[in-house]
């Protein structure tokens, strides 16, 4: 067996050092473009931030290394410029003599990655104005920041981009975030990067939302960027974080199916059109674990596992792809934010029904010191309660809590199940009933009917003189410090002696701090014959729509 | 309807609120025969220790509050000492007054949770001689301590035990550990138990195992403990911490069920065999989640869960128990262990077949700074592969590990299952391949036939002569650190170079570090013809059996 793989990194690594272990006879062929092999895409930003100090850890593994351990036939600075599929065999140019070659084939694995977007506009190629994709990248960005930086721009506030602001204060530099988007964070449902916002604010970055570059101009020894809204920002540095671009042109030039939006079309093998071309990594279009449809997701967890299953399908194994689901998370400044499954915007965009609830628990037992606050917000489905997307943005145990409801999305489990879980719990790690139990109950009470619910989106949209009377359950102190416009107060302790001073004939909607008040008043409320509903997740999410 | 709840803490609490929250107009009393309802047992060590610093902040919730705001007829000081199933009552003493009545039910609750075991030795009662359950427990140890305390003796290492040595210490307290099993945290492997065992020694903690307190005799101001083997030990401040019994009195009394080991009988209702009487919490004895037989767990987390379905079922919803799984997480000393599921020593119990893998794995990317080690057991069924029980021992993201792993056992899912979980991963909190993934392809890797594996325990068990040929294939510098005796070394990266040098005609142990080169080098091996197999978790796991 003679394997090509294009590409070293996240998958053709996984796949390279897999086909290996699978096959210690087989000639396997790494052919990559750069000069490195397996590196450590995620951990760039942190070296220009030098929260990484020691360049060597962002290599996994050597070109030398592979070669040692798994016998692979790496060959760096070599680019694959054509597949002949006919004849089983790629052209190959050495990108330091120059000097191009054909080498044959038995399978061909494509993991080239995807490209960062740099879209054309004027003076989009000026020194100062990058794109973060490899370790040149990096070394380019991070000696321009030695060199002196006082002001840099990014451009988007996605992964990298947030990461990249992150890296950038550390450095001491006063940075501008331009994002096209109304929101940080566009995988998220924009409540949830309130928090994130609030902390980039804190931290003195200038966020411009809804907004765009529209040019870049050479400047005073720096880059003027020339907004769409007529404005500018300047600064010594501009990078782009756009979004990245599967890197097609060889599966297109060979005939090979890609997806609408440019990734190279597989099955659950990862073969592609041709069945022993084989793809995997942020180049292909897969299946969206949760709706089914395709899915482009450039992540470096599903890239790895990816390889190796398509190693396992070239050397005989029928092991299958199951889909991205989309599990990310993110940190900057403190605040950690995570995600799994469908967002709220995504199911509203293909017209899938669904419920959502918030919760807002702390990390772990409020007696023991140090718990820190967090948001969840659990989508699932109306009827059988399956959930289909979790996000949570906080402090500690976030990125746990979406662990946790990543794998109840993969189980198929339900919001029934949530309130069933068995978790760990001592006081420094979590609570009797943990935030993912919390979220259940909440949801499961919901689908239930046990309490009606009405979301702050829905509220806000009523003209204020329909509105339902608005019952602001918390203690006077909670409620002298803010409230929503037009409520009355009445302490839940205080309900039952109050009744009559509630109206019969008008819809109430109860909230408190989180919803847990809120939710107990509607109870007694709608017992007592009143047309009680829960502002689901209470002030605290009011607060994260309106912040 | 007429409730009597007999407990107002974990179990009784949650049923109480849980039940005024479904119905509005009952009458609902919680009898409970402390000071306090609702309070956080698991936070008392801490305010011993004075990393809690506010003790009413254990208070959950208040009786004025379960009062005011859920309108229950909380009960205090008083003690429910008789049931009269046929007439349908309870006699109650009021504590202070002594007085004694009567008060009819329509449904009973049991939440009389469980009592520390005080073995009848001589001198157990002496003052000096604590155990902790409550929080005038708590007070009188904190008293005990703030009087001045130089030396205590902490008899049992099991989590309550282990979380009152870390408090003392934390107080500058000498401490010494008597614990009668061969190993710290019973429901731990022993092996998994080496890294607390080694915080505990760095600390200064005197621990003696396979040991017994026989009696406690006062000396100048304090207690000497006389031991089984005949040696004694000292101090002014002794806790037993040697486990719980049910409180069943009640129950046994009034002809109720119970279990072998005295746990209230109980359907998956949470019914007793009275049909009228339901039991929740430590009390009761349930189903094993994993196994299927009677599981009696004193765990927070299920007696929460157990009294919100009691109250479901007694107001007529259908909700089902599902059985507890043991999932239990203790931190000491910056030391994290957690389990989920049955432990080896527990399916070698019950004669039960299983396979076992361990991983040592970073809790997140290596590349970034301050990545803690782990090392993560898992337990699986041999057949299907089915995940059985988990355990993991480590810093960060030991509990994030078991949480993910116990909600695939709750999942009935398989280590196949693990392999494919989509996680969340960037470098502060993961990695592309997380640990759980790598647990997963080291088992499924093993039910595949992919790499014949042997345990540490059976290789040592073969007489040294007649063991295989042990092949250190780790770097030289890592073999001069430590090895196991008799191995020879030969660096994975020179044996394909080194196969002559090895024995046709005899087994191969392969071992590395952590296993991963050592797998690398049993398919090497294996597909050159050799018999070799990999040693489970490599050296990490080596020296976890043997320190």
């Amino acid at each position: 067996m003679k394997l090509i793989i294009v590409g070293g990194v996240a998958g053709g690594a996984s796949a390279a050092t897999r086909a290996r272990r699978l096959a210690e006879d087989a000639h396997i062929i790494v052919v990559e473009r750069g000069p490195d092999v397996s590196f450590a895409n995620c951990g760039l930003p942190y070296y220009i931030g030098d929260a990484i100090t020691d360049r060597s850890k962002l290599v996994v593994a050597t070109a030398k290394r592979l070669r040692e351990r798994f016998n692979l036939d790496v060959r760096t600075r070599s680019e694959v410029e054509a597949i002949n599929r006919t004849a089983k065999s790629v052209r190959i140019r050495d990108l330091v003599t120059g000097q191009q070659y054909d080498e044959s084939y038995d399978k061909l694995l494509l993991a080239p990655g995807a490209a960062p977007i740099r879209p054309p506009l004027p003076g989009v190629d000026l020194p100062g104005v990058f794109t973060l994709r490899t370790l040149q990248d990096m070394d380019r960005i991070r000696a321009y920041v030695d060199h002196g930086v006082q002001r840099a721009i990014v451009i988007g506030a996605g992964f990298i981009g947030l990461e990249l602001v992150e890296n950038f204060v550390r450095r001491g530099i006063a940075t501008t975030v331009v994002e096209l988007a109304d929101q940080v964070m566009p995988p998220f449902d924009k409540e949830m990067t309130s928090p994130i916002v609030a902390a980039l604010t804190a931290q003195g970055v200038t966020l411009l939302l809804g907004e765009a570059a529209e040019a870049f101009e050479a400047a005073h020894g720096g880059v003027n960027v020339k907004l769409k809204s007529g404005g500018s920002v300047s600064g010594e540095l501009v990078v782009l974080g756009v979004g990245v671009r599967p890197e097609n042109k060889l599966a297109v030039d060979a005939g090979l199916e890609v997806g609408t939006r440019g990734g190279i079309r597989v099955n659950d093998r990862l073969q592609t059109s041709d069945p022993d071309v084989f793809a995997v990594g942020d180049a292909v279009e897969t299946v969206d674990f949760v709706l089914g449809g395709p899915a482009q997701v450039p992540l470096a967890g599903p890239a790895n596992r990816q390889g190796r299953i398509a190693a396992d399908n070239i050397f005989g194994r029928a092991s299958r792809y199951r889909g991205t689901q989309g599990t990310a998370v993110v940190g900057a400044f403190g605040v950690t934010a995570a995600c799994t499954g469908a967002s709220e915007k995504t199911l509203r965009r293909v017209q899938r029904a669904f419920r959502t609830v918030y919760v807002h628990p702390s990390h772990h037992a409020g007696y023991y010191p140090g718990a820190e606050p967090m948001s969840i917000k659990l989508v699932f489905d109306p009827d059988d309660g399956r959930i289909l997307g979790a996000q949570a943005v906080g402090g500690a145990g976030v990125d746990k809590r979406i662990d946790v409801l990543a794998v109840a999305i993969q189980a198929g489990m339900t919001v029934f199940d949530l309130e069933e879980m068995e978790l760990a719990y001592a006081p420094q790690y979590g609570s009797a009933k943990d935030p993912v139990n919390m979220a259940g109950f909440v949801a499961a009470g919901l689908l239930r009917g046990d309490h009606p619910q009405i979301d702050v989106a829905t509220l806000m949209a009523i003209e204020p003189a329909d509105r339902p009377l608005i019952l602001d359950v918390r203690t006077p102190e909670e409620f002298s410090r803010g409230a929503i416009a037009g409520a009355v107060n009445i302490p839940v302790d205080e309900l039952r002696q109050r009744l009559a001073d509630l109206p019969t004939d008008r819809r109430i909607v109860a909230y408190c701090q989180v919803g847990q008040r809120g939710y107990l008043a509607t109870r007694l409320l709608r017992q007592r014959g009143f047309d009680a509903a829960n502002l689901a997740g209470g002030y605290t999410t009011y607060r994260l729509h309106c912040p």
